[in-house]
């Protein structure tokens, strides 16, 4: 459903149930596993003994979105997508959601109808449920609360802690993208704030704006690997940059690595951009986030099979024993110690 | 651990990852169903074949809480327990919980160490894993997501949707409390911003301040019940008001409802109080909510085992075929339609 610009209306006409039922009126169960959803207590679901995954995600407006150049639609997409992403990451598959929305009287039912149709497209795209929620008023501005259930054999669950000194270190589809959509964004923001007529400059960067508001979860990644019957033995998605992501797998592994520099997948638009912002490209790679890229290891011995899987599964470093010690091989072959300077919300905070 | 107050470290000495695990560092999982908990990008939850349960609650600072009255410990206690009470109410018993946390510099690691004693207590009194979260900066105060996960066999379980005609309406404990502590609280603060040289006054008002600022979960009830070899038709927990609650319940399984006013279990410091207030006493356990008390309703063949079950539950009522028809008859013997006011937190709001 499109949202009618000419029709406001105010959160209190309908009140907290009323909203309930008009935000999740039209989210019909996919799963056999979602026996009972939105209207009780709790939700009931049945996992038959497999593995049940939880993971949990918080969007604050201000923190994680800036509303003035985030349409709301978007947003329920990418906010339901990333918690997906965070299952697939152990090498599950996402079967319910439950939303915890907080909104203030600035916005109007209809703006949450379009969170909720952002929302549902991502639930149809990936086969997920939304069984429960919990809808509050915030004194200040929009928070989304995502919980996601997932499920997975007990044999084919992959945590980070598995990785073997050398083993092959792998990443999906190219990083940088979503770092460079939001510096346009905020760079158009600084300009309609100084020029309020002027028109946003938007052309020709469809594929980072899309990578920043709309990503996807690598569910494909996923499937080919057990097709290939290639289980990874340690896994993590890209939220908060490559750098990080190496930290967490090694730290949580015991190992070391040693990553190439000029390895790291770049989208050409990427790199232009990046020169154009003066960043050098790999660093908006290793340290600008939300790609929602699989970063993953293999055996050595799954190396061909890897190759012959997916042009778009890159190895770009391999594990080692030396355990703490994470270097970066530039493409001059100097080898500098591997820092994570990702996002960290309590740093960056005004 | 008790917050030494000379001691204020802040937020970004830790960084977001180091936060985490000195919030996480003292939660031993306790569970056999709990297999992976916090430090993957999803918990492992293994419930074979059982029914898995999920409900998630936001609480959002100035809306949910008021940090002029509210220990930090307290509310992390309150915050865990509510959730826990949305599992008993469906006849099942919380195993885990995912914390997502949103909070501003305001707050220093001292202060959030005391927020999850209080969460780490509820967890041990209640025999719950914490297995995962997010934590993340605000820009306005704190926001605290739960999310709970339990399990029930599947023939346990009861939903808000299955009460008969002529059922039996029950109700444990007292209710009205909280919302006395509440309104005890709400005094003390307005005599406190008039003249802060002011001594609260709030001796021989213990049992409404702990209902509302600790209140428990009835894990009793529900083991009782299950002793006694009574499965409820139907069951919602209190927090709304008992008003909303039946009217929740009446709806979910198509029946209508006759409630005795003179039968709603007060305690005589409540109706103590709500005298001092000049509220009729069963008001404020009609609409007051936060009590936490489990509503549900028996067949009729149950009377003598609930009778003996124990004092602490109140038959207040019966359940009727007229569907829609929700009834309150007072003490004189008039019927007067029953109606929910409640919380509704997009009417309160500023």
């Amino acid at each position: 459903m499109e949202e009618n610009k000419d029709i406001r209306t105010e959160l209190d006409a309908l009140g907290e149930f009323g909203l309930i039922d008009q935000l999740t009126q039209d989210f019909p169960l996919r799963n056999p596993s979602s026996l009972k959803g939105v209207g009780d207590d709790a939700a009931i679901i049945n996992h038959e003994g497999d593995r049940t995954l939880v993971s949990v995600d918080l969007l604050l407006e201000g923190i994680h979105f800036d509303m003035t150049y985030t349409p709301l639609k978007h947003l329920g997409y990418k906010a339901a997508v990333v918690n997906f992403s965070d299952i697939y990451a152990m090498n599950g598959t996402p079967t319910q959601i439950v939303v915890g929305l907080g909104v203030s009287n600035r916005y109007s039912v209809e703006a949450l109808d379009e969170l909720y149709a952002g929302i549902r497209l991502a639930c149809e795209a990936y086969n997920v449920d939304l069984v429960g929620g919990d809808t509050t008023s915030s004194r200040s501005g929009l928070v989304i609360s995502i919980t996601v259930i997932g499920v997975a054999k007990e044999t084919e669950v992959v945590c980070r802690s598995g990785a073997k000194p050398n083993d092959l270190l792998c990443v999906s589809g190219d990083l940088g993208g979503a770092y460079m959509g939001l510096l346009i964004l905020e760079r158009e923001k600084a300009e309609y704030l100084a020029n309020p007529n002027m028109q946003p400059q938007l052309k020709g960067f469809d594929y980072v704006l899309q990578r920043q508001l709309k990503p996807e979860a690598r569910k494909d990644i996923v499937a080919r690997l057990k097709e290939a019957g290639v289980k990874p033995t340690s896994m993590i998605d890209i939220s908060d940059g490559l750098a990080s992501e190496i930290l967490h797998l090694c730290k949580a592994s015991g190992v070391g690595c040693q990553l190439y520099e000029n390895k790291i997948p770049l989208d050409p638009t990427t790199s232009k951009l990046a020169k154009d912002f003066q960043i050098v490209p790999s660093v908006a790679a290793l340290n600008g986030g939300e790609d929602y890229e699989l970063l993953f290891t293999v055996d050595q011995k799954d190396y061909e099979k890897i190759q012959r899987l997916s042009d778009d599964i890159t190895v770009i470093g391999y594990m080692t024993a030396d355990k703490g010690i994470t270097e970066l091989v530039t493409p001059d072959n100097h080898v500098i110690p591997l820092k994570a300077q990702g996002w960290d919300h309590f740093k960056t905070e005004n």
